[in-house]
């Protein structure tokens, strides 16, 4: 008997519909093959709603998102929308609300796959990235607003919670991959207070991961290791801006964010986990099929991981690995062609 | 009648001392032939210091280094300090105290000089990072700490005040260059507070800069930039953190930290700038005679500009560039014999 996925899909605005429908094309495929139904529940929400609305993410909507077993997100925002609102009020509103703690974000240099780099050599990695606390918290506020005595604050926020389990969790990671290497990276000679908890909750529950390797690297040195020498990471453990900035440089030196892809994982299972491809709407290419929706079905693999379908979500990668290794010979394609293409390989 | 430039010079630790010398070889050089007397007074701060007293920076040291027309800096640290102590006691307290509130980083690919990138294209880029304010500030604290309880916040602290002047700074170094181009770099869609305040600055003080051109680029795109476009930057304006992390990734596409040179300055004047190779005291190869002393001879070349000696900062740039056009068919050569080089065809 086939298991039913509620999923809610958040397709959103520029290139999200495109990229969000070879997401579901796969899934659609694979599914199937694992005893798994995809049930999914469209919802309207981004720029488009904000407009026509001014709601960005209306609390029963939230209720109803929470009902589900994952969310499937493609991108959300325009040029119109002022800078923020979606960002505070949508995305990081689901991830904060559904307490996804996991920003979890694979890198890997795939065959075929061109990097900036002259000489990349083996990049596999993944950042664990707090999701739910950190400078991303909104904390923070602003005084004699627009004179000259204006004072704005930012604070980031870390508790001992937030910083443990999420710490676990990419111990856990590091634990299962073949290299077994963890690395925080932080900033604590400066950011003392913030750094000093970070580092002594790596150095407690490393002291229970014997076999997990661990370094440390300031966030401005892994700048430097991730263009010289980027396989020297495995796991990188790091806080939610931190992990903002190293994820898109990682990307970036494994064939761009056109290929990366991410989860914001819950890993109590108490709330839906939701995966989205790294990039933003992209409005400036947003109907004419150059959307690459690599990154989006490389999410879905994510997604199909978390629900416990390892083989099926290997199965994926390999069909966008074959995928990747044959675009040389091919001319330009559009999205949907490079869906057709996975879904094709994967039926 | 020769001018007498007060230098205060804090070697540090490690390789600091070994590149500072070479830094001093070359002013020695070219200081006389533009009728500058350099007078050095020598302060012994850093890890020795502290190891032997347990002080980083005396009142009374930076009252008399405050004095000063200038300081040359090498680097300061080893691993047996605990993190933090020095970085915000030293250096940090340097940069605050004296409010060097520029932080000055030029990225220039020389020629002859090998970049991690396969395609770098022309590479000249100038970040102006705020120095004395941000996440920098050291506000925040911690509560319960050790406990399961345990809250660690940092307080990014921005005010109109030091941003307005950073950004004035900025824009003025972005007319003096020949594409007048100043891209600001943050994170306004999550940091809203601060953001905000960024942005309406950049705006505002642009409007009176017709003939700049302002961009924008969220920190995590400007990774992506940095190594795969990086020729559309020329100066960059950026807050104390996004600027510490930019500047790492713009010094290892350029070269690495090796070559990287920077001044923290007042430009009002009423204190010392400070120069200082970007890179740490290395203690791994320090008394080897292997630590590169370009970034050094480079940071000597921006005080010579900050002494308003535009000509004779050239030429050491111009002799910087010179030796690493030879480099490639050289063997290794000694800290010292790459100083020399430099001097010798100064002479
Ligand atoms: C859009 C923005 C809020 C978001 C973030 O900063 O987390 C994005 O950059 C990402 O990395 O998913
Ligand atoms: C040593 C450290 C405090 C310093 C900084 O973060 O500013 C260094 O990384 C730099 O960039 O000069």
């Amino acid at each position: 008997m086939a298991q039913t996925v509620r999923l809610a899909v958040v397709a959103g605005d520029g290139i999200g519909p495109e990229v969000v429908a070879e997401g579901l094309k796969v899934l659609d495929v694979v599914a199937p093959s694992v005893g798994l139904d995809v049930a999914p529940t469209h919802y309207d929400l981004g720029a488009r709603r904000w407009h026509a609305t001014g709601e960005t993410l209306p609390d029963s909507v939230l209720e109803e998102v929470r009902g589900h077993d994952a969310i499937l997100l493609g991108a959300v925002g325009d040029p119109g929308v002022p800078s923020g609102v979606l960002e505070r009020g949508l995305l990081l509103r689901l991830r904060f609300a559904l307490d996804q703690f996991v920003n979890l974000r694979p890198s890997r240099l795939l065959p075929g796959v061109a990097s900036p780099l002259a000489a990349p050599g083996d990049v596999d990695l993944v950042v664990v990235r707090e999701g739910t606390e950190g400078p991303y918290t909104g904390n923070g506020g602003a005084l004699r607003v627009g004179t000259p005595h204006e004072v704005a604050t930012e604070v980031s926020v870390n508790t001992a919670f937030g910083v443990e389990r999420l710490v676990r969790d990419a111990f856990a990671r590091a634990q299962a991959r073949p290299r077994r290497k963890l690395t925080l990276v932080h900033k604590h000679n400066v950011l003392t207070y913030a750094g000093d908890l970070w580092r002594r909750t790596v150095d407690a529950v490393g002291a229970e991961h014997p076999d997990v390797a661990v370094d440390y690297c300031h966030v401005d040195a892994a700048m430097i290791y991730l263009v010289t020498e980027p396989s020297r990471f495995d796991v990188v453990v790091t806080d939610n801006l931190f992990g903002d900035i190293v994820t898109d440089l990682a990307a970036a030196i494994t064939g761009g964010i056109g290929l990366a892809a991410s989860g914001n994982v819950d890993p109590t299972r108490r709330s839906p986990s939701m995966f989205e491809p790294v990039h933003g709407s992209a409005p400036d290419i947003a109907g004419t099929g150059r959307a690459d929706p690599t990154a989006t079905v490389l999410s879905v693999a994510l997604l199909l991981e978390h629900l416990g379908q390892a083989d099926a979500a290997e199965r994926v990668v390999r069909a966008v690995g074959d995928d990747l290794l044959r675009r040389g010979d091919l001319g330009p394609r559009t999205t949907s062609q490079v869906g057709d293409a996975i879904a094709t390989s994967l039926a």
